[in-house]
């Protein structure tokens, strides 16, 4: 077999064979075949993309190309979920204790962020003494023991999708839904759990910038879950503005306690109860969305979630007094005010100008290394829909460095925009791809 | 400006501005820009192709990578020629002495064979003495005083293209008709002669299998000529056979020999006139193709072609008298007949199968550095339309070593189908294109 026929062959629109994917991602891996084979191959597929035998396949190459985490010793059916990555989505913070509260165990391997803000694990660092860290073993007596566990990937999960990213970053094809979708569902899948929930955001924040596209990389994951026996739904929400009010580390975490206290913004209530009510219909906990939909908020009323949440940072090493005490968070020195610039009705919040402008007050990592100022951050007082005077206060950014904040102000200020008319918010969810709608 | 916007400028379809080529194949052959970017470009250009001034600038950027010949001391309009590569084709080894003997100066940088057979250069070098290794200098003075000289290109003309060349070797990217035409267009304008005559050739033993695709490259290749200031013409010619009955190093310069004395395959013959012709037309010596077919015919007709080959091979130090005595060229040391398989009528001969046919036997190479045996190949007594009973002599075959003989002797006899009705044998020319009809 030779490297360069697979390339033509993909390149002429033909399917490939297994054997074929399985050299192809053994070779690249190995470095018997080159980057610029593997620069090709993601150009041919850009254009020609994948059928769904040939995704499950490659998804499945590049799970063999490292470690996979085995959580069979967990009790009862484990779940994950994924987010395609939104400017203030905390989710994952509330999501995993509530599933928990709900009976279902609940494992997430996180990633550290490289954008916008820090990561889910980044942020809870925030946390005084809460450890990430976790092995395997850890992590499945943790989930067995309280129900969940947010620990960061140390295993070396996936090593020809970190290889074969570093190519497609630099190559112009990175934009490419099959292979966005086996990158993404190929760590899910080496993660270990039994059922995915994926949440793909739509908008001018997010990844994904049409509902089209969208639609189609929900498509391309549920169908890889499924042709690899795990039960994968996939949730499309609405992203023209960032979730929630907090954007930052600390400010964040906050926001996620105050939710499950029942007192957070009805965005994030929302995208954590439709993505919760999907991971119990996902597990079988709940037989339509709306019954796992009751579970969730019974959870939630009860209290049940919260104390979840404090018995889950316990476990971690965690301080859980946080719950009732912010204080115990990192906090900025500095508080800034930003204004509106124009009157009118607020027509979006552009996240990706929202995440940059963080990033400068130190939120976000613009390197690998980048140490984070986890106290930094902005609050949205105001956002889609709400209508304003010029001048009137819009948002608060705490920060350290009063010069870096005068920028990320101005930048801030400029990623909302206004309408004289009133604006329809669109509602969190609009779409579900399930197994049996592929 | 960054490269891996320019890739995703041209994956999208969009125009890329000289300035955006400039810097990519400059950066490509400086090293500033990897492999990998340059290998998922030359496959975005693969599906969105160029237009025509963007392929007039990516050419004109190859050029500007390496050195370029200035010919202008040559008195007269120049002329040079270039061919797709087919079995056989030696047409350059007659027509350089033939066009120069009616009066217009040939100057032809040719590289040596990496395929089935040696290249003009291995060919002529059959000749005792003969010298291909001239410099600029010695060029422009043997074109001035008598007409024509064939040299092997010494300078480093176009070092991108090689380096491109390369990659899209192994990355599935050679079958891209503007890359083929930039490729082959950069290298002969920056070889400096003031017009060029392309042989575009189709069928099974060429490099276009198709008449639309080689006419495609034909126009591609006409409109950079047109762009660049340098006339070119495209003669479309058929290739369902290898050209002449000689296919080797020495055979061939006896059958040029013998084409030039009038004694010749009528193919050979003929490929040479309608070149010729166009040359006449593309350098203003002729106003037509037929006053410049005239011409060709008078300088055969008169000897004054045959003659020009002996002023040319004595000025490149070699020995003239090998037009007269074909002992001086070198001679293998057995001779095998090849016959029939079956009745019927020859309908092709599979140019690939031959040429990997006389590589077996040494007459090309396959590494760079292999030494090859001049006087090994094969000749082809019966061509396409002629009938044969099973068993009757088609062809005889030249060479060294028995043992590969055989292996070569069974692959041409298979590289010969049979019809049992007469077939029709294409005409060697059927399409023209120039800068009128692009």
């Amino acid at each position: 077999m030779q490297s360069y026929e697979i390339i033509m062959k993909k390149r002429d629109g033909q399917e490939l064979s297994a054997e074929e994917i399985n050299f192809f991602i053994k070779g690249f891996t190995q470095g018997d075949i080159a980057d610029y084979q593997a620069s090709a191959m993601a150009m041919a597929v850009y254009f020609q993309g994948m059928n769904k035998r040939e995704l499950a396949d490659w998804t499945m190459a590049m799970i063999r190309s490292g470690d996979t985490i085995d959580l069979s010793e967990i009790t009862g059916v484990t779940s994950d979920k994924h987010s395609t990555g939104g400017v203030g989505d905390k989710t994952t913070i509330l999501l995993a204790p509530w599933i928990a509260a709900t009976g279902v165990p609940f494992a997430k391997m996180s990633g550290r962020g490289l954008g916008h803000t820090g990561g889910t694990i980044d942020k809870l660092e925030a946390i005084p003494g809460f450890n990430p860290a976790l092995s395997k073993e850890e992590v499945v007596r943790n989930v067995n023991e309280i129900g969940a566990a947010v620990a960061c990937q140390t295993d070396n999960l996936v090593p020809a999708d970190k290889k074969l990213y570093a190519i497609r970053d630099v190559t112009g094809t990175v934009e490419s839904i099959p292979l966005i979708a086996s990158s993404i569902m190929s760590k899910k899948i080496a993660a270990g759990t039994d059922t995915i929930v994926l949440d793909v955001e739509t908008g001018t924040g997010a990844f994904m910038k049409t509902i089209e596209d969208a639609k189609k990389l929900a498509k391309a994951m549920v169908s890889i879950g499924t042709n690899l026996g795990r039960e994968t739904i996939a949730v499309l929400t609405n992203m023209n503005q960032p979730l929630g009010r907090a954007v930052g580390n600390s400010i964040e975490v906050i926001e996620a306690i105050e939710t499950l206290k029942g007192n957070g913004p009805e965005d994030v209530k929302e995208k954590a109860v439709a993505l919760g009510s999907y991971i119990q219909v996902v597990t079988g906990k709940a037989k339509t969305a709306s019954e796992g939909r009751q579970k969730m908020l019974d959870a939630l009323k009860s209290g049940a979630a919260l104390e979840k949440f404090k018995e889950m940072v316990a476990a971690q090493g965690g301080n859980p007094e946080v719950a009732g005490n912010y204080e115990l968070l990192p906090k900025a020195r500095y508080a800034m005010d930003i204004t509106a610039s124009e009157s009118g009705y607020i027509s979006g919040i552009n996240g990706q100008e929202v995440g940059m402008a963080v990033k400068i007050i130190g939120a976000g990592r613009e390197k690998k290394d980048d140490i984070l100022d986890l106290s930094s951050g902005v609050y949205l007082e105001k956002k889609a829909g709400d209508y304003v005077d010029a001048g009137e206060k819009i948002a608060v950014l705490y920060g350290n460095d009063k010069e870096k904040m005068q920028e990320a102000l101005n930048r801030i200020r400029s990623a909302y925009s206004y309408s004289p008319e009133k604006i329809e918010v669109l509602p969190m969810v609009h779409a579900v791809i399930t197994k049996e709608n592929l």
